[in-house]
């Protein structure tokens, strides 16, 4: 049980969590801070939020659990507002979707690795942005990754748990650096191929008519790409060495791929998509994800 | 109207304009063409064709129209099986999603471009195959874009006009070597990109952690990935130049962005990601495909 909630970023993910807790019956007070009024308003209106302020100071005070969900280039100054203002039993998360910087970023406002600081990154979204876009089921049957550090507080660690698991969500742990390899595989490098990909179209002279004859399978392979672009920059700053290796491993790829193409090897072109289907159409619609 | 439709290869493409033109009234009889027994009988139960042969020569015998819509590697065959049993009024047309080797193939065979061969590539699909996949809505509001040469007979041009355009098509002419650009960067250069990255991620050490952790938006980028490699190997060699140099194109993108990660040019990243959002929402979502 949550006696009051503390969320500083209230869209999507945000106020997903606040109505999912909610819906369990699991917290007593929700706090919002942000911002923008007119979300906040909206957050007041749907219920995801009993009251909102626009100091990170001031909406912390006497919260037991803080949810930090605001893009990951405003982690630090969030952190540095909230300094000084935490309950002695209050335990912090967040949402971020790299866990290095954050890590980085707390330890250089409170000058260590604080024991109450558990970080987090729920594996779940949608294209959709702002407290209207907040939805209880978002985080059911969802991935999210903790990934404590030894100074961490088992007991900080245990109560962040059993918050999402009260979402529905499966927890799981991780290492901060290895969290950040993986999703830069998983997520970030897809999103910098889609960006790529349309930008690249979007430069050719003749782009009305390329786009014009996308078919289908276009729309799909392109939706990441209209994400949030202020959020995907600052995971690309935030996680830039991770990424930039996969950028330069994925463009060998595709240079060794032109190659194949080049020796007319249809034997190995056949094997390389036969082995990505297989992979796929086993992980992927297996999971049902 | 169609006296006599010769389909070869009763799969989605094929079966999907048989049943689109009997919804019409267009077409009087319809005769499959395939080698496996069991999807012929498919499609004879559900009423796609009348009658089928194994034997394309025997198929094509007094049809006054003829669908090859069989793989790209299969074309030269096909035509090679034709020659000698096609009527005096035939006309032919393809379903190729490359149109360069198709005529290439024409007229390896046949010695010159014929008249009345008309290339070519109905921009639809799904990700099913086979004639139970087909559907007679498939080419609705869909373009059909045709590469007649300057040897088409306008006549047989007309007359495949108004075969798509009575499924409910938008027909487009082009050049054939504008068409298999167009389709390397809109179609082709994606696909390469979600085989080379799903087969990447597969052949990892790790390979079951990473797909594990893959979130929605990876699902939808790649789902091409799960398009058929026999399909997709026969592309690659028939548009081997263009879909090479896109490749080689990309790889220097993705280099390019590594070195602005490298650079943390957080304005360029923006720049760059905020074009291709925008170069999205109004290309694709604007046009509803």
């Amino acid at each position: 049980m949550i006696r009051r909630l503390a969320v500083i970023g209230v869209g999507l993910i945000g106020g997903s969590l606040a109505r999912a807790l909610r819906a369990e019956g699991a917290v007593g007070e929700v706090v919002g801070c942000g911002r923008g009024i007119e979300n906040l308003e909206t957050a007041m209106r749907l219920g995801i939020i009993d009251r909102y302020t626009h100091d990170i100071g001031e909406a912390v005070e006497g919260a037991d659990l803080v949810f930090l969900a605001v893009p990951l280039g405003a982690m630090r100054s969030a952190f540095e507002a909230m300094r000084g203002h935490l309950s002695p039993d209050a335990v912090v998360t967040d949402g971020g979707s790299v866990k290095g910087s954050v890590v980085r970023d707390c330890v250089a406002v409170f000058g260590e690795m604080p024991p109450w600081f558990v970080p987090g990154h729920p594996i779940a979204g949608t294209e959709n942005s702002g407290a209207e876009a907040a939805f209880a089921e978002l985080y059911r049957q969802r991935r999210v990754i903790l990934t404590p550090l030894p100074e961490t507080a088992p007991a900080a660690l245990t109560r962040v748990e059993a918050m999402w698991r009260l979402c529905g969500a499966e927890v799981v742990e991780m290492a901060v650096d290895h969290h950040d390899e993986v999703l830069a595989a998983t997520s970030h490098l897809p999103h910098m191929l889609a960006y790529t990909l349309v930008d690249s179209l979007a430069r050719m002279k003749e782009n009305d008519e390329i786009f014009r004859y996308a078919a289908g399978g276009f729309r799909d392979f392109t939706r990441i790409a209209s994400s949030n672009p202020v959020m995907w920059r600052d995971i690309c700053i935030a996680n830039s060495e991770a990424i930039g290796a996969k950028l330069e491993a994925f463009a060998s790829e595709l240079t060794e791929l032109s190659d194949t193409l080049k020796r007319g090897d249809s034997d190995h072109l056949l094997k390389i998509f036969s082995r990505a289907k297989a992979a796929r159409d086993r992980y992927i619609d297996g999971v049902g994800q």
